[in-house]
């Protein structure tokens, strides 16, 4: 197995080989679309298992609306349609037929030309507020609290895997609520769900914080988001979740009779989190050897190696593995024996290093007499030799310890690599010098916003939601700015 | 709550209205396309992480293929080609612009059209198998054993919610195998799982078979399938699992090289169920009250409503009804204390009765005093007094009860509609006043199975797998028939 590019050599030719490699995606025959491998849709389908969870005990319940919408119904909503209009992929007729010129090809039939376009949802506001319109007539019929499991296209011209695909698998919540607090509540509440998602299930820390009017979502009156630091000091957005204001109602008509016995249109609130979060969790973690997975999204936690000559010796240590096996399962931690006689030990060795598999247990004849095994950690690359008394619960411990590692370590590089700049000269030198996130004050104008954007390439990923305010004066304009803001270029 | 439209008086209205009614599902903006609603989608979610266990119970791993299939690629498997470009959706632009007669409208790009034509995925072997040409080498890389959950679209012309949908959701095996036997075994034995999954989780009893070449998957060179009966003795296709021979590896071009180092195309099989599997639920043992759900899917299984006058009942019986809840739950039984004091009980068992929830436990002061409560059983509509004491247990056994009893009366009602007929006068005359599963000979030629369906709309639903083996002469030709098949007017 070749060696993989190193992040310090390439970074971005690390992640795009580490992603085939560890076969976690590929590109596939269409143009900008992935092929999302088993063993990266295993990692998803843990994410979207436990957000799912995450949904459902905040009172969310899940449903499915069409792929496609009609041409009228997406520009109702003049923002959104705007914003989504020039990257959507639009079907125009339902028919091929063969091509009378060469009858062993398929031309599209010209009889079968669609009244109407339909244009595959970028996302599903349009298409939902469209519907909820038959189902709000009273305030007893809200709250509406709806989420959706969905692929959606977006046409980006220049994809990579998992960070931005022309399609994508992604939740989309939307929910629509008799007031502006509730509404303005839900939005704040999802983003949090989000963050304590990306924290504690992916150890994977996070800032939150209000998008400025420039970069929030084409329909929204706010954005919520939370924001990642990657390893090459980029940031990347995680999670985002919209207070959509009565754009949407008012676009599609939805109006309820409230308490007081008024009419008024609903309030809404959309946010979604997609298989962008798989790049994230690369970024984050992985190093110059491969993937490294926190233990709640690994799809094999722990893997037992066998080292031996000849089938006698195997056997011997299967018994004992297997048995490790059954009591580590009994815990409800995934384990792999790989009693695999094809590959040699330091093949496997390398393997599973190069797909994350947290835990990797190797045992020999000697080990055997000692009533040992050798445990090595994929996270910090240490070995040590354990007893084999105990072991399960000693790595039911080491699993957690690994997960909280994980997340202390990329901590300490988020502050190790966040600096508060005052003036806009430091502001250049450290982008450039160090990159990171960078605090610094604003003064609120899209016009310094643009400038910075233009000159630097550093965008205000987000006004923090946390209590460290301190006054100042902006970068460029030298207006007074109440807190800093959030800069870093971003994936 | 307007009365549903009663079975007998008009079939095909009492399902559309019952689908709408029960929350289940209802027509979009979208021609064609559903919204599955959250309590139809709760159970669609049930029937999907039953099945998902099982696929993965059986070696199989998820994975997830682009939703469009370019032209190129979907022309060359000749007959699936064929099969399904009378009814797709194409893509042909990427962006919108704005109309320039009317600035508030947006219109197609002329200037962003595809290089080449996307079909949205009717299926998804063109696309997969186009990816396995990369993945298969040798005879090591095999079996692949993959399953996908997606949306699909056909661009059917006369669509019904859940049965026939231009959307809709599900999932498909695509596997790969080294030799045909192992193709034919992994195809029959999906089957089986479908049929497994049908009885035993959905209480619906079917009937495998084989299907005639003219009604296989276009493509496959034999088609395993599961049909079950429904109430108005029309059958139903409910999954299909093909054995693809060698067709899409000689398409794509995938070879490998076997065990005796030659090198060969691949095997394939394919199988799928969708959405159509909720109709199928429906019709098999709803009622005129409503849906009724076999337990296993029944996103409630149980309620419990309280019958009281004034707030201190309400509160009496709610501390004794909290506590049955808690120890449902305990036992993994979902329950719902329906303690609303705005509907009236009379209301609230109607909306239970429409909704399918298997057990409606009623307490009201007397109860309380005799430490009794009223069960009520969705399936037979009777009723019982039971002793508080002891009632989760009670309860736990009565589900399982209900769910064997569903399946029992699903499998009497099939019974008695599975006749043998031995000319086709008999075959038609039964047809018209009976309708259900007619066995009967047939001659093995497409003439024959064509002449029959034009004369009088029943197609060969199967050749049965069962040993149920008995020679005849066929209905029309009278040439000699191994054994029966089975007709029916279908879905």
């Amino acid at each position: 197995m070749a060696k993989l590019t190193s992040r310090s050599e390439d970074y971005s030719k690390w992640y795009n080989e580490l992603v085939v490699k560890a076969d976690l995606a590929e590109n596939s025959g269409v143009r900008g679309c992935m092929v999302i491998k088993p063993y990266g849709y295993a990692i998803w389908e843990k994410m979207r298992d436990e957000m799912d969870k995450k949904f459902k005990e905040t009172g969310h319940v899940n449903a499915y609306f069409p792929l496609f919408v009609p041409k009228s119904l997406f520009e109702a909503e003049e923002k959104n349609a705007e914003g989504f209009a020039k990257e959507c992929a639009v079907v125009t007729h339902y028919r091929l037929k063969t091509d009378p010129d060469n009858p062993s090809k398929l031309i599209v039939d010209p009889d079968a030309k669609l009244e109407e376009e339909l244009i595959v949802r970028p996302t599903s506001e349009a298409i939902i507020w469209n519907t909820y319109k038959n189902w709000i007539q009273s305030y007893r019929d809200l709250p509406i609290l709806i989420n959706q499991w969905a692929n959606v296209v977006r046409w980006e011209m220049r994809t990579r895997l998992f960070l931005r695909t022309a399609e994508f698998l992604w939740q989309e919540g939307h929910t629509a609520h008799a007031t502006k607090d509730e509404a303005v509540e839900e939005a704040e509440k999802m983003n949090k769900v989000y963050a304590d998602f990306a924290e504690n299930f992916m150890a994977m820390p996070v800032i939150q914080g209000l998008k400025t009017p420039s970069e929030r979502f084409a329909g929204a009156d706010e954005t919520y988001c939370i924001e990642a630091l990657m390893q090459d000091g980029k940031a990347l957005q995680a999670g985002t979740s919209h207070f959509l204001g009565q754009n949407f109602a008012k676009a599609f008509d939805v109006k309820f009779t409230n308490k007081e016995g008024k009419i008024e249109h609903a309030w809404a609130t959309s946010w979604g989190t997609s298989t962008r979060l798989m790049g994230a969790l690369i970024m984050t973690h992985s190093d110059d050897f491969g993937l490294v997975l926190p233990p709640t999204l690994a799809p094999i936690q722990v893997v037992i190696v066998p080292i031996f000559k000849g089938e006698e010796q195997l056997e011997q240590i299967s018994e004992v593995a297997l048995d490790i096996q059954a009591k580590l399962r009994a815990k409800g931690i995934s384990v792999k024996f790989d009693n695999d006689t094809q590959n040699k030990p330091g093949w496997k060795f390398a393997e599973y290093e190069l797909k994350g598999v947290p835990v990797r247990i190797a045992m020999g004849p000697r080990d055997l007499e000692n009533k040992s095994v050798e445990i090595a950690r994929r996270d910090n690359l240490t070995k040590e030799v354990c007893s084999i008394e105990g072991l399960d619960s000693y790595i039911e411990e080491l699993l957690k310890t690994i997960q909280q590692d994980l997340y202390n370590k990329a901590s300490e590089f988020r502050k190790d690599n966040m600096t508060k700049v005052d003036t806009y000269e430091e502001f250049k030198k450290v982008l450039e010098e160090k990159g990171g996130f960078i605090y610094a004050h604003w003064d609120g104008t899209a016009e310094e916003e643009e400038q910075i954007k233009d000159e630097t390439k550093a965008t205000i990923r987000c006004i923090p939601l946390d209590d460290d305010i301190e006054e100042g004066i902006s970068l460029i304009s030298g207006k007074p700015s109440k807190r800093r803001v959030l800069f870093a270029k971003a994936y």
